[in-house]
C-alpha cells in the first residue's frame, strides 16, 4: 500500500488520507491500525476537557503555540459534535484550521460526532495512534463537553487538564460533572475576568482532599489565552506531571490500562458487527414485531441472540 | 420471589428492592427485567437535558408539581455523575428527595455514574423499565451535562426537552454540545434574567431549517422554574408534541427504534460478560505484556480473541 510508505517517509498528505481511512473505517483498517501501532508510543497526550464555554480551544492553541515555538511537532484532536444545522465542522473551526494549517509542524484534524454512542470515542483513539505513528512530540485531545463519553477520550491521555471559567458557575456544577475525578490540573481561563480568584480558592480548598490520597500535588493553575497570561505555568505543570508519571512508575500503568482499553473496544466492536452480519436487517425487525405484540421481551431475545450465535 | 409479587401489587419498597436489583446486575436481573417487560409501555417519556447550571432539577421538579396535582403517578430518574469528593448523591438531591418522597404519588431516584462509559446509560433505562412496570403515568428523566452517553439516554425518552438559560452563552454553543439535534422542545429557563428574550428570539431563529423539514413545529418555551412562570405552556407544548407523535405514527417509530436499541444493548452486555468470564484478569495481563514488548498490537489480539471464542 503506497500510500502507508508516504506516510512513514512524513508525508502529511498520507497521513490526512490514513486518517480519513480509518475514521471511514473503510477496508482492512485494522490492518492499517496494526501496521502503524508499532511505532507508536513516543507521542505525549495531553487532554483538555471542561464545560462548553470555557475557551479550551484558545487554550489548546495557546499551549500548541509553545510546543510549536520549541521545535516540537504538535497534532490536535478536537471533538467537535457538529449540528444538522451546519452538517459538519463549525465556521470557528475552520478558521483556526487555516491558522494551524499554515505552520509545517502542526496538524490538526476536527471530529464531529456521527451520532452513535461509542462511535465517537473510538474513531478519536484511532485517529490517536496514527498521530502518534507518525510522529508528532505532543498530542492535544479537546474534547468540547462534560460527559461520559467524552471523560473516556481525555482519559486516555497521559496528563489530562480540565479547563474551568469564573462564569463557569459554582465548583459544584464541576464536580457533578464528574470532571474532578478525571483532572490531573485544573486551569481556571478566562482570569481576567471577575470571580477568578474565587474559583481558583475554592478548587485548592476541595483539592485538600484529594491530595491526601496521592504524591501528586493537584495544581490550579489561572490563564488567559486571549491575553497570554498563565500559559508558561500551566506548559511548567504538565511538564512537572509528566516527570512525576514517569518516575512514580505511574506512566507505564497508565500506559497499560490504555492497551487494556483498546483490546476492549475492538473486540466490543468485532462482536457488534459480527451481531449485524448474521442477524440482518429483516430479521431484527420480525424480532421488534414479537416484542411490540408482547410475545416476548429485549432481554430474552438477546439471550437467545447470543446463545444461539456466540456459544 | 415474593418481592416482584408485592412489586405488581403497587409496594413501594419493593419497587425500590427491584431497582437496586436491577442497578447492581443482581443475580437473575434480567429474568427480573423480563417478568416487568411484559407490563411496560404505558408511561410516557420525558427526557430533560441542557448544560450544567441550567437549573434541570428545578424544572423537572416544577413539571413533576404540575402531573401531581392532575393526580397522575410520576417517576422522576436523575442521573448525576457522582464526585469522589461525595462519595455519592449531592446535598441537594437529598434534601429535593426528602420533599418529593413525602409525595405519595411521587418517586424519585439519584443514579451515580460508576465511572464506566456505557454502565451508566444501561441501567439508566432498566430503572426506566422498572418504573413503567410499577404504573407511573409519567417518567421524567434527567441527565446533567451535554455527553454523548446522556444524549443516548434522553433519547430514549418519547419527547426531549432542552433546556438553555441565557448565561449558558451564545447559541453556538449550545449546538456544539448536539443538543439541537435531540431536542423536541426548548426550554430557556431562568427567563427572569438578561439575555432570556435574546436567546429565545436565536433559537427560534436557528429552528427555521429544522422546522422545515419536519412537520412538528419546535416550539421555543420561556420558564423560570424558581418564580414558577411558563410552565404551564411547557406542559402544553408537551402535551402538542405527545398529540404529534401520536396522530403522525412517529410514536410506533420512537418506540421501535427504542425496543430496538434495548435489544442491542443487552446482546452487548452478555457479549461483554463472556469476555470477562472467557479470557480472566491473568491471561490478559499477558496480553499487554504481549503488546507492550512491542510483540504484537491490540486490533490484532482482539481479532485473536474473536476468531477463538466467538467464531
Amino acid at each position: 500500500m503506497a500510500v502507508i510508505d508516504r506516510f512513514f517517509e512524513g508525508d502529511r498528505r498520507a497521513l490526512a488520507k490514513i486518517i480519513s481511512h480509518i475514521e471511514n473505517r473503510a477496508e482492512s483498517y485494522r490492518q492499517v491500525l496494526a501496521r502503524l501501532y508499532p511505532k507508536t508510543g513516543r507521542t505525549y497526550k495531553l487532554g483538555f476537557t471542561g464545560p462548553p464555554g470555557a475557551g479550551k480551544s484558545s487554550l489548546v492553541d495557546s499551549v500548541a503555540d509553545v510546543y510549536l515555538k520549541a521545535g516540537e511537532k504538535v497534532g490536535i484532536v478536537a471533538v467537535d459534535p457538529s449540528s444538522p444545522f451546519t452538517g459538519g465542522a463549525l465556521l470557528g473551526d475552520r478558521i483556526r484550521m487555516a491558522h494551524l494549517s499554515n505552520q509545517e509542524n502542526a496538524f490538526i484534524r476536527s471530529m464531529a460526532t456521527r451520532g452513535s454512542g461509542g462511535g465517537l470515542a473510538i474513531s478519536t483513539k484511532d485517529v490517536c495512534i496514527a498521530l502518534d505513528a507518525f510522529g508528532f512530540d505532543k498530542n492535544l485531545i479537546e474534547t468540547v463537553g462534560v460527559g461520559q463519553v467524552e471523560l473516556d477520550i481525555v482519559n486516555a491521555a497521559d496528563t489530562v487538564v480540565v479547563v474551568l471559567v469564573p462564569e463557569s458557575g459554582d465548583t459544584i456544577q464541576a464536580m457533578k460533572a464528574g470532571l474532578m475525578e478525571i483532572a490531573d490540573i485544573f486551569c481556571v481561563n478566562k482570569s481576567d475576568r471577575e470571580g477568578s480568584d474565587r474559583l481558583a480558592a475554592e478548587l485548592v480548598m476541595m483539592l485538600d482532599v484529594k491530595r491526601h490520597d496521592s504524591d501528586w500535588e493537584y495544581p490550579v493553575v489561572q490563564t488567559s489565552a486571549t491575553k497570554n497570561t498563565g500559559i508558561d505555568i500551566l506548559i511548567e505543570k504538565i511538564q512537572a506531571h509528566r516527570d512525576y508519571l514517569k518516575s512514580s512508575g505511574k506512566f507505564e500503568e497508565r500506559r497499560r490500562r490504555q492497551v487494556k482499553t483498546e483490546i476492549y473496544r475492538h473486540l466490543e466492536e468485532r462482536m457488534l458487527e459480527e451481531v449485524h452480519n448474521r442477524i440482518g436487517d429483516l430479521k431484527l425487525e420480525e424480532i421488534i414485531d414479537e416484542i411490540s405484540s408482547g410475545a416476548s421481551d429485549p432481554f430474552t431475545k438477546a439471550t437467545e441472540i447470543f446463545e444461539k450465535y456466540f456459544r
